[in-house]
Order: structure tokens, then sequence, then C-alpha cells
């Protein structure tokens, strides 16, 4: 476990040191934490005032603060003071996160021996493979990448630079990535896409589905996901795009460059969706539509048509968010609107029979 | 195949064998079924007059019966009575329980010859360890725990004592786990959380998820789940609760003790979930909510709002039940209600007629 | 890589080359792929006029096209005729499809020699072990079936002829899989149903889970799917049915044969969906109901009562698909009717005000 003392944590981010006790400038950091929650060994920062009265009930080793924060009395953490707390603490996060990331792969150039790699695959000296990984025919893999345990890679895939794919990660027969991806643990790329043809009886015969996919460059794909292989042709993920876990994109599908996408959503076969769109959780697109470019669409959605025009859209089939909300508000009034519709009935039978009487 | 003789099994229930074929007390017995589906080998139950007729039918090799109950005439079953032929019948199906278990699991004390465990990891002699395994760096495996084959655990996971991973369980740098839990196969834990911070052009910078997974004591997750490790700080299943398949948890949510979550749930980045709630099936929480103790939320609903008192809430957005079943009855009205509100404009438009040629 | 000259593929398929250069009649085929993305080494063809434009720009090595097709100037591509150009392209899509499955699975008869394999296992002699698969005591692989890479087959598993599964599919003991079927990567079978019976405190007791599940023959199921063990007797999947990715069935439910389910859909305990259904993605099923043979489910629906005529069906919860679309035809007018409903009941005060003054 990588370890700073508070002496060298200091001076890694600029700061000052406040403490009466200067024996602990020789205790040691080994993580970073939110105020509330952080214990020994721990370093924390404060930048907001709604935050300040954690710092004398805090655990923390130390808390970067700025120069003007005043200590409460109580106070048993060492202060380190800087211009911005925030931006140093960021600073540290990304120190400690390279340390993580460093510890969960396998180190650069590293074959474990149960990995079966196949005499025919091209695999960067640099690259990584963990235990228990496949690499079969054909396949390539860049420099700088790394596999972990269990990865399963069919024929022919290629995986570019500095890509990492966790645990149990299957790659069938022909998937290609891009450079800089980051693929989670259990997700399947290449599947075969559900197309059949069906009989006359209601059986159904499979129609062949041998086209790829083809992950661009820059893209995070989160757990659980699957990620289908075209019919013909290719289901395609631009670069820069980023999937939560378990979302479903069948076959022929493309995502547009730098689309966000929460869990649990899916996209139906052949349908396109334009960059920069924002898609949140459990939202569903039927096949063969498309949505422009900056589109985005609320939770629980179901897009049901192309959605031509950027914006904000939602419900189930999706409409304009405006259009949603009218509706929703509506909807609320309904139950009461069924009762005055009632009394507003009889009071005008009254009326006619008041009018015919004096008729 | 572990098995019982009738007649054992009737000493185990402290039941009375009823059956003018004593040669049949030495059959075996290896299995429970219900009636309708039990064949040779197997026991079975009445406790319903409603499934006695299968009492004639069925291949079971012996029924457990109560004291009154009179044999049909084409009985082939051996029966044995007891007072409570229910209770009885649970007891065995825990007793074949038991040996499935066995069955399963790699027994006390395991280590196949495959799995690969780190020197510095300290996994308890009694725990058991399947093949194919991966327990890496600082890893620590307590008392009687057992994972299964294709279980990976990166760096500094621990394990609670008597927990059970199932095949191809995957838990990231970090993750801890209770004792007494269930995980089962193809579940992720601790993956990065879905957090981007957004770029002027639309691209996204990755925000680093250094947190971690903390699974309390006493909890079951279903196969194929996803639950994210924290940005900072810990995502958090608290003890006794109990996940269904598919389910998405994201980064810093935390799930109070004893709440139930069937599948294809998921969960938004920092909700809260109270103690003992009850939620359905495809159900979606947004972020930076909370839901009290003792809620119930129904199928499908998207809970976009805080559930600050307890009681049961359905629909997207989610209300209270009482409020959603008025819509949804309203709304089926609705229809309806157009035609006469057309109907009641043009009499409306009559009446004015009539008043202006009478005045 | 498999490879055809022209000239071998011609004859293939039975056609006529059209090309002045007699020097390409050795170039090399590997793939097909449609026309506006085929590529050098690719065969595509031309059955639709509104495709006819691609032929000029194309990269393709080969297009198919009919007898009466006139070539464009710029054509690059040799051209083959044949009188049905559709036909002759999807036999080559399956020549194509042949090599592709021989390429990715392990050939018959093959024994990885990391895959881990019982005693008492019977594994027919014809059926292809992958890379560290694991096949538990007392399971049984037919003929020709092929178990991929990271497999794992816990005890007394059955897996019939012909049957294929990929990459880390996990299958709970005694789970049965008929002959020809189709198991996606990622996918788990008979994890433990989800049944707690609820203690007066709101805490949970285990109810044993110890059915199974049965998948009849020519079942396709995709990939990290998961499928329950019954908690007694059987979840059962019956012949032909068809399981795009992601999708739940929770323990003792039964799919007809013949029935196809799109993405993400989840199906609850104990529900019977009928033969021959038509499901779409995201569509939820609560417990204990049953759907007859030849029903149509669209997409997001909520399935809370039996259907117990076939028919169209739509909605959550789900109505006629009729219905719906007067629900929600209706639903886009009421934001106007409640305007319009303020303005007739102001219209109605005016005109009873008239009345009274005028009597």
């Amino acid at each position: 476990m990588t370890q700073l003392s508070i002496q060298t944590l200091a001076m890694y981010i600029g700061g000052t040191i406040d403490t009466a006790d200067q024996a602990r400038l020789e205790d040691s950091i080994h993580g970073v934490n939110k105020i509330e929650d952080a214990g020994e060994g721990e370093v924390t920062f404060l930048a907001n005032a709604k935050y300040a009265r954690f710092a004398e009930t805090t655990h923390a080793a130390c808390i970067i603060v700025d120069h003007d924060f005043q200590p409460p009395t109580g106070l048993r953490s060492v202060l380190i003071r800087v211009a911005q707390p925030q931006q140093a603490f960021l600073k540290l996060v990304q120190y400690f996160e390279a340390r993580y990331r460093t510890s969960i792969q396998t180190t650069s150039g590293f074959r474990h021996p149960t990995a079966v790699v196949a005499d025919s695959a091209r695999v960067d000296a640099t690259a990584s493979i963990g235990a228990h990984v496949i690499v079969s025919n054909g396949c390539s893999i860049g420099a700088g990448a790394a596999l972990h345990s269990g990865v399963v890679l069919y024929d022919n895939v290629s995986i570019g630079e500095g890509s990492v794919l966790h645990a149990n990660v299957v790659c069938y027969d022909g998937t290609r990535i891009g450079a800089r991806c980051l693929i989670h643990a259990g997700t399947v790329l290449g599947a075969d896409g559900f197309g059949f043809a069906e009989r006359t009886d209601g059986s159904f015969e499979k129609i062949p589905q041998i086209g790829t996919v083809v992950i661009e460059d820059d893209v995070e794909i989160g757990a659980n996901c699957t990620i289908d292989r075209a019919a013909l042709g290719s289901t395609v993920i631009e670069q820069g795009v980023k999937l939560d876990n378990l979302i479903h994109i069948a076959h022929n599908a493309v995502l547009g460059e730098h689309t966000a996408i929460a869990a649990q959503t899916g996209v139906s076969g052949s349908t396109r969706i334009g960059k920069r769109n924002r898609i949140a959780g459990q939202v569903g697109f039927v096949g063969h539509i498309s949505t422009s470019d900056n589109v985005v669409v609320l939770a629980q959605s179901g897009v049901s048509k192309s959605l031509d025009n950027k914006g904000v859209y939602f419900g189930s089939p999706a409409k304009s968010h405006a259009d949603a909300l009218k509706q929703e508000a509506a909807l609320r009034q309904l139950p009461q609107l069924l009762k005055e519709f009632r009394a507003l009935k009889t009071e005008l039978e009254n009326l006619k029979a008041q009018q015919q009487s004096s008729s």
C-alpha cells in the first residue's frame, strides 16, 4: 500500500502545516475521504462552510483548509493550509487513484502463466495479461493495454493502446476496441443480434449475425452491459461515448460521439443515436429510428419515433418535456375534472328544464 | 448423491409408515417435489384437500399425510403419517437443501490447484476456494467462506465468515463483504461509478471513483447485479438486505437494513433507501433522494422525489398508490369524457341560441 | 481465415462473371457486407433499385446482381450475375457464417488442457470443451456440444446434443439444457429464486430454492440473462423459445414454445407465458398470472393481470392496444380540455345569470 507522510503530502500540494504536535508530521496517509467519513490515515478537505462543523468530529489525520479557516476547539486533525483546498484535494484524489489503478492492474508487460494466448495473436510487449485470460487466434493487443483476470477474447479481436478490460469481459469474434477504452467487468461485446425469421407455424429460423462490433477511442462501458454484433456490417460506439451498467445495445445500432447513457437503458436494432446525447436510466428506444445531436431523454422514457430536433424529451411514448409536464399536471387534475363535469351536466339539465318550463 | 431409505426418512420426521408392501421400506429417496410433479425416488406431501386428487396419479415414492387422510383406490405411493405434513415436509426440504449446498460448494478447506491465491492474502483454513478463482494481494477470506469457480477478487477485498460467492462473481479493489452473505453468479461489486465532468465541447473527463463498496452481514444479492464503488466514501448495502437479479446500485447509494428489491430495479447515485423498504421490479430511483423506513414501491414506478412518509407508492412519476389508482381509473374514463364534453358544448350552444331567440 | 477466389465464389452460387479485367478472377473474398459498407475482399449484392446508386461508389470486390442490371460508368467491382441476387447472397452469408462458427468454436472432440472435468462427468467424444471450463460431478454433455472458455457447470448439469454455451455461462446444480440450444456469454441459469419469509421484525428468512431449470430443445438465450431455479419443481423454457439479452425469468415461471422476448424484459415468479407470444423489450410481468397463446405485448408494458385472449396489449398497466391508443390520444387532448372546460363553466354561469335576470 502506497503511503505518504503528512509532511510529504503537504509538500506535494504546496501547503503549510498547522499543528501544535510536530511528531505528527511523520504520520502516514494512505487515502482520501469525505470529512464526515474520513478515518485514521486519511486526508480530507473543507471548502464549504456548511461542512465546517465536521472539523471538530472528524477522525481524519489531516484536513486541507484555506488560509482563513478558524480551527474549532476540539480539533484533532493536522491542518494543511493552501489557497484553494478543493483543487489541492483533487490533486491528491488523482494521486491515490493512480496508485489504485496500479494496484488493480497487472503491470506493464505482465503475462500471468495461466493465461492462454494463441500463437497467432499479436500482443504488444507492454500490454499486460492477467490470470486465466484467453486471447484467441488472430487477436491483436496494443501497447499498454491490460486484460484483467478471466477476460475471454474470441478470434480476431483487436484492442487498442492503453485500453483496459476488467475481469470476465467477453469479446466475440472480430470485436474491435479503440485506444484508451475502459470496459467494466462482465460486459459482453459481440454476441449475436436478436434476429429470427418466423416460419408459418410460428417457430423461428435464425438469421445469421455475421457483422461485428466497433468501439472507437476513449469509450467507457459499465459492468454487465451487452452490445450485440451487427447482422451485417457493424454496431458502432463512436469515440468518447460513456455507458453506465446493464445497458443493452442491439445489432446495427450506432451511438454518436460523446453521448452518455445511464444504467439499464436499451437501444433496439439499427437505431442511430446522435452526438452528445444525454440519455437517462431505464430508457428504451424502438428500432430503426434516430435522434438528432444534443438530445436529452429523461428517465424511463420510451422513444417510439425519431427525435429530429435537439431538446429535452420525456414520457412513454416520449414527447417534449414541456408537453409531458403539461399532460402530467393535467392528469393530476383529471379525477377532480370528472367530478366537476358531472356537476356541470346536472346544472345544464336543470337550466334546460327551467328554460322549457318558462317558455 | 445422498439418499435416504423410506424407513430412515420416516424416523427422521417422526412419522408412521402406512403401506401394504413392507419391501418398499428400503426404497431410496433422493429428493423432494410437488405432488403433481414428483417422480420415482421423490417424497411429497398433502396438506391441502385441493391437491388430494393427485394422490392417485402421483409417481412419488412416498407421500407425507396427516392421520385422517383416506387413501384413494389407485394409490401407488407409500404413506407416512404425521400430525403436521407441511412442517415435516419443510424439514425434509431443508435436509435436501443442505445436501444440495454441500454438493455445489467446495468442501471446507478445499483449494483447487488451478486457483491463484496471492501470498499476501489471508485465507482461513476452513474457507474453500474453487477452480480458476483469483484471490489478489491483501485479500482476507473468513472461516467457512466459499468462492466458487471463476470468482475474481481484486486487491484488498475482504469476505466475512460463511459468505458464499457463486461462479464468476467479480469484486473490485477494496470491496468489503460481511458474514453469511450469498452473492449469486456473475454479479459485479465495486466497478467504477458513472461520474464524468462535461468539457465545453461536450466531451467528458472521468471523475476518479476511488471509494468502495461495503456489503454488511446476511445480505443476499442475485445474479448479474452491479453495485458500483463510491466516488469517495462507500456505497453501502446494510445488513439483511435482499436483492434479486440484474439490479443496479449506483455510486454512494445506501440501502437500509432488511430492505428487499425485486429484479431489474435501479438506484441512482447518492440515493438513500430506508430500512425495511419493499421495492418491486423494474423500479427506478433518481439520484440524491431518500426514502423513509417501511416504504413500499410497486413495479415499474419511477421515484423522482424523496418519499418522506411510509406508505405504498406507484407510478412514473411515483405518487401515493391511492392517487395513482384514482388517476388510472380517471384516465380510463377520459375518452368517454371527451365525447360527452363535445356533446355538452353543442347542447350549451343550442341553449344559448334558444335563449337569444326567445329573448 | 477461409477465403474464396471470385471465380470459385461464382461457381458456388452458379453465377456468371461480368468483368473486363480477367486478372481479378483470382482476387480473394473473405466476407460479406452491405453495399454501402463493403470494402476490399468483400462481396455484396444489389436487389433493390433504391441502392443502385451505391454500385458506383462501393469498394466491394464484387457485387451479385441480376441479369438486367446496367453497370454505372465508374463501376470498380466485378459483377456476378444470377437470377436471384438476394438468395445467392444469403447462401454466401450462410457459408461465411459456418466458417465463423468454426473459428469461434473449439472443434469436435477438443479438450483444452486447462479445462477441469470431473471423473464422474459423461462427456461425449465429439463434444468440445474450451479453456478454463469447469464440468462438475455427474454432468453429461451430448454429442457435438461446445462449451466455450470459462463456462462453469455445477453438479449434475446436462447439456443436449449440439448445444453451444458461450464464454462464462454459469449453470447451477441440476440445470437441464436440451438439444441445439445456443446460450450467449455471461448468462446465469439456475441461481436461487428470490424467495424469503418475512419475520415479525421485518428481517427475512430464506426459503430454500431446491427446484431446477429446464431448457427444452432449440432455445436461444441472449447474453447476461438470468433464469432462476424453481423453489420446488422446475422453471421451464419450452422448445423453440428465443430470448434476447439481459432478460430475467423468475422461479417457477414457464415460457410456452416458440415464444420470443426482447431485451430487458422480466417475468416474475410462477407466471406462465403461452405459446408463440411476442413480447417486446423492457416489459414486466407480475407473478402468478398467465397469458394465452399468440399474445403480443408491446415495449415497456407492465402486465398486472392474466391476458386470457390472444391479441395485442400495451401500457403500464397493460390493456388492449386499441384502448391504450385511445387513452394516449385522449391524454394529449387533456390540457386543452381543461381550458375549454373552464371556459364552458364560465359561459354556463353567464347563461344562468342572464336567465335569472330575464325571468
